[in-house]
C-alpha cells in the first residue's frame, strides 16, 4: 500500500426535494451573483431551472445563465462563459446537469480568476492556483464530476480532449437527487453505469499488492453499481436503483476506492480519442474500450483479473486454469454491457478500423520520459493498435 | 433510502514518516502556538513526541504539551487542558495518541471558545457554536475519531459516559502512519479491530430498504478488517495489515459507509456504562455485548442477519432455515473474536451478574419520548436486561 494524501471536502446533499435549497447552500458560501450553467434544454422542460432560480431568488441571490453546453464540453463555451461572468460581475457558477456542464463550469471558475488563455490550464502551460466557487445540481449519474479532482475539455478546433487534475476542481457543494435522473433515455443511463464501472475499474486494475480493504470496496461498489444500472436502464422511475448509481458515480471518483494505489487509466486515454474524433458517448466508448483493454492486458497479472471474476460476477474460481476465470470475468462484463444495451465493437460505436493507427498515435502518453500510456499496465503505440484491434470485432 | 447529508472535510495524511510533515500542517492553517495532547508514556518512550515537537520548532511554531490522557477519556482532564491552553494562549490543539487523546482534545478545543463548563455540550445543556483548529497524529487504529463527528468523555465523579455529535468534532487534519501502531500490545490492536467492525455493524443492521451499495461497503470493509486483524495480532509489525486496520477505522466512522440509512447503536449505548462502571477496554466490552445483540436482535430482521453471514462470514445459506444462517454468522464472528484473544462473556470481562439491572436502568435513553435505546432496533429496559444476561454465559 502507497502513502496517500486524500481530502474531498465537497458537501454532499442527497435525496428528494434537495434542489430546492440550493440557493441556501450558495448563501452559506456568500455567493451573491450565480452563473447558472447548463446542457440541453431538458433541464429547462423539466422545469428545473426554474426551481433552482426560485430558490435563488428567495435568498435574494443574483443570477444569469447559460445554457447550451454539449456532451464532451468544449473550449469555446468556456470562452464564452468566462466572458459572460466576467461582464456580469458574477462569483459563484453553478453547474446544473452532468459531467459535461460541471466539466465546462471548473473550467469557467478557473478561468475567470486567470489572466491567461484558460487553455493553458489543459495543454499544460501553467495550473490554476486560485478558482472561483463553485456548486453543482447533478442530473445525472456518471462522470462523479461533483466531486473529483479532474476536469476534461475538448479543444474544438484540434479535436483534441484533455484532462486537468486539481484539487480546485472539487465542487464547495452537490446537490443530488436521484428523481432527476429519471428522465434520462436508458442509453445515457447505461452509458452512466459504464462511465462509473470504469471509474472504479481503472483503480482497481492495479499491480500494488496489499491493498484488500480498497479492492473489496471497489468490489462492493461494482456489484451494487451492475445490479442498479440493470434496474434502472429497464426502468428509468425506480428511485432506489437511481439512488445507487447515483451515490455511486461519487464514491467511484473522488478516490474512497482508489487511495494507497497506483491505479491505470490507460482505457480512458484511448477512450478520449474515440469521443473526440466520433463525437460518441464517453460511456459508450469505454464499454468499447476497456473490455479489448482487459483481454490484451490480462496476462500480466492473471490473478488479479481472477479475483475480479471471482468476487464481482461471481465466476467460479479455476484453481488449474486461473486464465480460464479472468476470460470468464471479461466475457460476464461484456454480457453485463449488452445486457444494458451499450456497443461492445468499435463498428457498433461507428468507428472505423482505418483510423486504429491515427488513434493509437494520437492517444495521450500519460508518461512522456517513456512514451507510455497507462499507469499499472504501460502500454506503447503498438500495443494500443493492438488493443483497438481487439474491438474490431 | 434515505435523504442524507455528507461532508468530510479533514485532510488525511497517509503512510510511512507522515508524522514528520505535521509542522508543515500545522502551519498552513495558521496555527501558531500548540497544545501537544497525548496518553500514556510510550509516545514519548517511543520518541514520537520529539518527532512532532522537532517539527513543529523546525515551522516555527510554539507549543505547550499535556500528556496522562487515560482510557475513556475524563472531564477532569479536559479541565485542566482548558486552563493550561488559556493560559498559554494556545490556538491549534494536536492530538497525538488514539481515540481516547483525540476525544479530549475535541473537548479542550470546544471548551477553549466556550464560557460555561464544557460539560454543557455533554449532558445537553447546550451546543458547540464554534471550536479551536484541531489535528490529529493517529497511533492506534479503534475509534476512528480522526475524522468522526462523535466525541465521548466521561465524567469522573459520576462515571457517566456521554457523547456529542457535532460536525465541529472533525479535524483539520489527521496524520496517519501505520507504524506507529505497531508497538501496541496484541489485546489493544484486538480491542481496535473490534471497535472498527462494531462502528461498521451499528451502521450494517438496519432495517432501511434498499441500501445494497452501501451494504456492500460495509461488507468489503468488514472482511477486509477481520482479515487484516488476524493477521496484526499475530505480528504487530505487519505492516499492510496496519494500514488496513488504520484506513479502516476511519472509513467504519465518518460515515462512508453508512449514509442514506437508520443504524442501530444500542450495544455502543449498553457498551458505554460497561466501560464506565469497570474501566475495561471499549473494544471489549463491544466485543461481549455485540454478539449477545445480536442474538436477542436477530429474529427481528432474519434475513439481514443471514445475508451478514453469507456475505461477511462466507456461512452456506440455508434456505429453508434463514435463522440457521443467521446464527451460525453470530457464531463466526464469536469465532473471529476469540480468535484475537477478546472476550466474549461478561464473566472474562470482570463484569458482575448482580450489575446487570443497574446497568440496563443506566443505558442512556437515545429516544427519550418513547424510552427506548437503538435507531433500527429499538430497546427498553427489561430488552437491555436480558441482552446482558445472554452475555452472562
Amino acid at each position: 500500500m502507497k502513502n496517500f494524501t486524500y481530502q474531498v471536502p465537497t458537501k454532499f446533499v442527497f435525496g428528494r426535494g434537495t434542489e430546492n435549497g440550493v440557493g441556501a447552500e450558495v448563501r452559506a458560501l456568500g455567493g451573491t451573483k450565480v452563473l447558472i450553467h447548463y446542457g440541453g434544454g431538458s433541464a429547462v422542460r423539466s422545469g428545473l431551472i426554474d426551481r433552482v432560480k426560485a430558490s435563488l431568488d428567495a435568498e435574494g441571490i443574483a443570477h444569469v445563465e447559460l445554457g447550451g453546453v454539449q456532451p464532451n464540453p468544449r473550449d469555446t463555451m468556456v470562452y464564452k462563459g468566462i466572458e459572460l461572468a466576467r461582464r456580469e460581475g458574477v462569483d459563484f457558477v453553478l453547474a446544473v446537469g452532468g459531467g459535461s456542464s460541471i466539466d465546462s463550469s471548473k473550467a469557467i471558475a478557473h478561468g475567470l480568476k486567470y489572466d491567461g488563455d484558460f487553455w493553458d490550464f489543459f495543454c499544460g502551460k501553467a495550473s490554476p492556483r486560485e478558482t472561483t466557487l463553485l456548486g453543482v445540481v447533478l442530473t445525472m449519474s456518471a462522470a462523479g464530476s461533483e466531486s473529483s479532482n479532474s476536469c476534461v475539455i475538448t479543444q474544438e478546433s484540434t479535436l483534441t480532449k484533455r484532462g486537468l487534475r486539481s484539487e480546485l476542481n472539487r465542487p464547495k457543494f452537490a446537490i443530488m437527487n436521484p428523481e432527476l435522473a429519471m428522465t434520462l433515455p436508458p442509453y445515457q443511463i447505461a452509458c452512466g453505469a459504464t462511465d462509473i464501472l470504469a471509474h472504479i475499474m481503472e483503480r482497481y486494475f492495479t499491480c500494488e499488492p496489499d491493498v484488500d480493504l480498497t479492492d473489496r470496496l471497489c468490489e462492493g461498489a461494482m456489484q451494487a453499481v451492475i445490479r442498479a444500472a440493470k434496474i434502472a436502464v429497464q426502468d428509468p422511475s425506480n428511485y432506489d436503483a437511481q439512488a445507487q448509481l447515483m451515490w455511486g458515480s461519487t464514491i467511484a471518483h473522488n478516490e474512497t476506492v482508489g487511495v494507497g494505489r497506483v491505479g491505470d487509466w490507460g482505457s480512458h486515454q484511448i477512450e478520449h480519442e474515440l469521443s473526440a474524433l466520433y463525437d460518441v458517448a464517453h460511456g459508450a466508448g469505454l464499454a468499447v474500450v476497456f473490455p479489448a483493454w482487459m483481454r490484451y492486458q490480462m496476462h500480466k497479472n492473471v490473478m488479479r483479473f481472477a479475483q475480479f471474476a471471482v468476487r464481482v460476477y461471481g465466476c467460479p474460481m479455476d484453481f488449474e486454469h486461473p486464465e480460464k476465470t479472468a476470460l470468464a470475468g471479461i466475457e460476464a462484463h461484456e454480457a453485463f454491457l449488452r445486457s444494458i444495451g451499450m456497443p461492445i465493437t468499435l463498428r457498433e460505436l461507428g468507428a472505423k478500423a482505418e483510423d486504429i493507427p491515427a488513434l493509437a498515435a494520437k492517444t495521450k502518453k500519460t508518461d512522456p520520459v517513456n512514451q507510455t500510456t497507462g499507469g499499472a499496465f504501460p502500454m506503447k503505440v503498438p500495443d494500443i493498435e493492438a488493443i483497438l484491434r481487439i474491438a474490431d470485432r
